[in-house]
């Protein structure tokens, strides 16, 4: 069994309504802007990602009522979303998680955003919390 | 006006209903251990912080039902709580905030967990996100 190593806090995740407004609410309020904007039609979003230390903050809209983000949004409103770690081996993790017995959505990578492989642990797995694993390419 | 200067995402939080528990799951799940562990009287919290990276994942547990996380952890569950963001000058920040009309929790900073400066910011600031700002002593 090879144990999971989380190598850095990757992004934290917010749904918003309007792109467009949390990204100018960011820059007045707290002087940060976006080092990258991407639509992700895989996963239903617009994604802004603005970097904070050696972390990001995405932002994300969806892109219809009926997509995930779109449906968090339509049932809690605005907010936290998710957490993401960096892993350097995404399926040595995956294999680790589904030998603990954990509640993976995704039990095969995926990719996502800025073409990294993804993947996501349900909320129901640990703390009520959707934590997404992102492979880190060095 | 001095502009806040985010130096870091110090943190996210994590409601949990038993913190003993949620600290084992990190640890079984993802191979991390808390550096820290204390009371926060004041915040009505037992924290675990475990370092990821640059960054903490903080899991808290409500000291009694009528505290702040304890009445989260009863109309939520368990789960994302709020991100925390490292600044340099806590008093500046909340200054360039309330000149923004900012909704400010804590107008003034208080004394949080680690003996840290810190103030909060209302989740209907911006992006249904309740914010943290946390004065990193250098």
């Amino acid at each position: 069994m090879v144990p999971v190593k989380l190598l850095n806090l990757d992004h934290v995740a917010i749904a918003v309504h309007d792109l467009d407004a949390a990204v100018e609410g960011y820059r007045i309020r707290y002087g940060v802007e976006p080092l990258h904007r991407e639509v992700v039609e895989q996963q239903g979003v617009e994604e802004a990602m603005i970097p904070v230390g050696g972390s990001f903050i995405q932002l994300l809209q969806a892109l219809a009522p009926d997509t995930p983000v779109g449906k968090f949004l339509d049932k809690h409103g605005e907010g936290l979303h998710h957490v993401a770690y960096a892993v350097v081996d995404i399926e040595a993790a995956l294999a680790h998680l589904a030998e603990q017995g954990a509640r993976l959505i995704d039990a095969e990578p995926r990719i996502g955003g800025r073409g990294a492989r993804i993947a996501f642990v349900h909320p129901r797995d640990l703390a009520g919390t959707l934590i997404e694993l992102v492979e880190i390419q060095e």
